[in-house]
């Protein structure tokens, strides 16, 4: 077999094409009901695969998604290069100086989220194996471990995805939260690859546990230290020196899928490779943000929705399911991972809504869950119920982080932006016609409003901007900065005919632009009226009689009528 | 066998990775050499595959690109949808209109370049089967039919790929070569398709011939007609109706794997689908020039160059290496090709040179015929030398179609530009701002050069560019027409300071703006002034002294002296 035959040939086209179709209607469908788009892309390889497609028509499924044969591998390698690719992209959105910034709470949130899941997993086992059904030829010992190991590896690329759909993985929450779950997956597959030792599987027998532990530190360092150094210069070769047409694009593949390889030879999973290669192209300044965006469109708009609606075409949810066992494995789990990382995050200093977030973050579950649970299948470490009860457990978890991230606001009476926007803040015409001078006129309205010095303020703005802009999607943009001595929330608005860039996903200019500034003391502000900004602002109608309100009472009555109408 | 293990995802990664790298350069070299840049993205295959790197360093070439197993599949997998992408591109570049208005000598080309290679060939084998070393259980007559077939198939992708190298694509010869290399492509696989169920491949039965020329024509003009106008409309919906973030781009993906997945259920090879999607969704209006751009840079900087350098991997070019054979068979087919359709060319109404150009431009071969040399040592129907031969005579007509066509216009002196550029004709500063106001400016200076009227040129400049915009890259555009009533051919020159959008292929706008007006009846005039142009400016020193040149006198100064020093 090397080779694609016609008929073959034609089932793959087929395949990707009503996978990416369905991955693309579905995921559209979770982001109108305020969800996830990855949700949405997991359930459209559910319904495709052998759960329901499989029941119902076995034979259209067999013919489109195949489970051997050439059809299958290269479906599975156009799904493992996927990820790979959406690794990378995630990676160029990372900014290592805010990963840096969180230093303390990524590290005690990432051990907290491996050893607390990793012991109440191995304690549950151990304790009442017969509720995992363990007889036979399955051993206690193995099957604990590994069952501690699975819940203690997040997911980084449903993370990531997640945090993505909700505009908040440039948050700073965003950024622990991607920090302690690269760090977390580091260290879980570490310890999945000794486990594999341990029952002779050849392919991950390369090396002793040292020698991945420093092999993996070494890679990582060279990429992100070296790496850096040299992407940015044969980036501004290419830029400036070369004419080479779409060098840069090659260029950034390459380096990716070495990358990837690299780490696939230690041992660890590819997708650090590809990610820990993002993180150094990205933080170059000479990637220009057409080439960053060519990059992430082709990668969310046809590589993911690919890659994560096929992690549902994997299993039959059906007919391996046992319903006790899975809420017994969804409960344990997420015990282990929100209650690890809240309360390594709460240790550290977060706030304690913030620091459920965090552990609701990391709970996501999915890909890694699934590679493990195939491997562990294919070695007789566990049954095919467990399998199921894992999967489940993988697409549950990543279902309800977004969910309970957005819900947690609702804890407490949440802060609304409306109450902290004096009538003195309103600006219905910036003259502005950049960024710094957008900013510099917002913060002389928050100085008048919070009697801080506007210097003082705009600096603390800029330095958070550039670190990263605030650009969010539909027009708006929310710089912001915590500052001592504030005693509540400052909000000021500004409104820019013209608008003004502030580097948003979706490229669109700033129209709406919202300085928030938040006291140094209180975490969950910030990321509480940015939230409550996004949903008010959701509403197309809503925006556009923002942009026409002449004066702060027709900003208010446009606000407070659009709130009293939605909400309860 | 169902998923990649994971050392062959590492395998794989790492293929694509120098794979890709290798193509990018060695396609820089050639383009550096004036080569079209696919020659260098073949030759990196051939050095990576079993003839150098095989041969010096096989256990490395069997890890990076085994010929059978998982990885093999998987590579072929994605070099199927590569070539699959590509064709979309090609598609989306057609512009219907030009291949209607080439309607004749479309016609023409494509029957006399089928009927006289397939003659040339079978007569070839017939007569003299002892120079094809046909013995023991090779059949005389399939392999004269098939040698036939395989001769009269051109490349479509390697001749789109080599127009697009030489700017050419978009030319009035470009469309006819690329109009004339469908039809010649459909009618070669029907008659593959029969050839194939003579020999009673199961793959290729599934229709009679009957059904599969009434399939193949119903299902194209269904996506011509009716595709076109539901792509439209879907379009547009998307573009103005519903907020759905990169649906175009999505759709655009979609549809094509179904439209390549159709024509391979009918048996003819799959690109022709994706083809013609992409005609029907490059007429749409509604088709922003950025989705566009971008689906265009993937495919050109990372999906192309996999295919094209893929092609090499797959035949050990010294092993099965016979001179005489090849030598034969590569003039046997050049011939019959280049006679063919040049005379078809001619017979129609084109000029000498234009007619040789098509001959040339038709000659290339490449992946068709690998893919048929294939299939064909597959069922026994050739040896592996005739393998080998046929894929060198694929790749050696692919490499001398770039540099025949480019060589043809010296066949006799050729028309150079600045003889053509008077004093009056040449304007320093543009006013225009736009397109149409630019040609209308020149316009005006080619009215007193020409003596005709300035409305009549303006209007059918601009028809012509509605057509088909004339923006080539490095910030020059060549707007054009033919006109009646010229004696002799009228080039106008205008700088514009600002630049001015002329929807060139690598964005740039453009700031050296020629326009070019022949008399209707000389075929090859307005081709040569476009390549003198072209071939002159490729300098960028000389671009920089042009955009400097206060008046007439060191515009000449800078040409002059440029062409005496480059020129013999």
């Amino acid at each position: 077999m090397h080779a694609l035959e016609s008929s073959e040939a034609m089932a793959f086209f087929l395949a990707i094409g009503i996978l990416l179709a369905a991955a693309r209607l579905l995921g559209e469908v979770a982001r109108r009901l305020n969800q996830p788009v990855v949700v949405g892309e997991l359930l459209a390889g559910v319904l495709l695969g052998p759960t329901l497609l499989g029941a119902y028509a076995p034979r259209a499924m067999g013919f489109l998604f195949p489970r051997t044969g050439p059809c299958a591998v290269a479906l599975d390698g156009l799904s493992q290069l996927s990820v790979v690719l959406f690794l990378l992209v995630a990676g160029m959105e990372v900014d290592l100086s805010a990963v840096w910034r969180q230093g303390r709470s990524v590290i005690s949130v990432s051990i907290a989220g491996i050893v607390v899941p990793f012991g109440l997993g191995f304690i549950a086992v151990w304790w009442a194996p017969h509720h995992f059904g363990i007889q036979g030829h399955i051993d206690r010992l193995v099957f604990a471990l590994f069952f501690a190991t699975a819940l203690s590896i997040s997911s980084l690329p449903v993370i990531a995805k997640t945090l993505m759909d909700l505009d908040l993985y440039r948050s700073d929450m965003g950024m622990t939260v991607i920090a302690a779950a690269i760090f977390n997956d580091v260290v879980g597959w570490i310890v999945f690859a000794v486990l594999a030792g341990m029952i002779g599987a050849s392919s991950f027998n390369r090396f002793s546990i040292v020698h991945i532990v420093a092999l993996t530190t070494g890679f990582s360092l060279a990429i992100l230290v070296l790496g850096r150094w040299v992407f940015d210069y044969v980036l501004y070769l290419l830029e400036n020196r070369i004419h080479w047409p779409g060098a840069i694009l090659s260029f950034a593949f390459v380096v990716t899928l070495i990358g990837a390889a690299g780490m696939q030879w230690i041992g660890i999973h590819p997708i650090f490779g590809s990610f820990l290669v993002g993180v150094a192209i990205g933080d170059s300044p000479h990637l220009r943000e057409k080439t960053r965006k060519a990059i992430e469109e082709f990668v969310s708009f046809v590589f993911a929705p690919l890659f994560f609606a096929g992690i549902g075409l994997k299993v039959n949810f059906a007919a391996h399911f046992d319903l006790a066992l899975t809420v017994f494995v969804v409960v344990i789990a997420s015990i282990g991972k929100v209650l690890g990382c809240g309360l390594g995050a709460r240790l550290s200093g977060t706030s304690w809504p913030e620091s459920w977030a965090i552990g609701f973050g990391m709970n996501s579950r999915g890909a890694m869950q699934i590679i493990l649970g195939v491997f562990a299948l294919h070695h007789g470490i566990i049954h095919e119920r467990m399998f199921v009860a894992l999967v489940t457990m993988a697409i549950v978890t990543s279902m309800t982080s977004g969910i309970a991230i957005k819900r947690l606001v609702t804890f407490r009476r949440p802060y609304r932006f409306i109450e902290h926007l004096a009538r003195q803040s309103f600006l219905s015409a910036l003259q502005a016609r950049d960024r710094r001078e957008a900013i510099r006129e917002l913060a002389e309205a928050a100085s008048s409003a919070s009697g801080l010095n506007s210097r003082c303020i705009e600096s603390e703005v800029l330095k958070r901007e550039e670190a990263m802009p605030t650009g969010i999607s539909n027009g708006i943009a929310v710089p912001h900065a915590r500052l001592d001595g504030l005693a509540r929330p400052v909000v000021c608005l500004g409104i820019s005919r013209e608008g003004i860039d502030f580097d948003a996903s979706d490229g669109e200019p700033a129209r709406i632009i919202f300085l928030i500034l938040t006291p140094k003391k209180d975490d969950a502000a910030q990321l509480e009226l940015i939230l409550d900004i996004m949903t008010t602002l959701k509403d197309r109608a809503l925006r556009e009689k923002l942009l026409a309100a002449a004066d702060y009472d027709e900003l208010v009555e446009a606000i407070r009528g659009a709130g009293s109408a939605s909400r309860p």
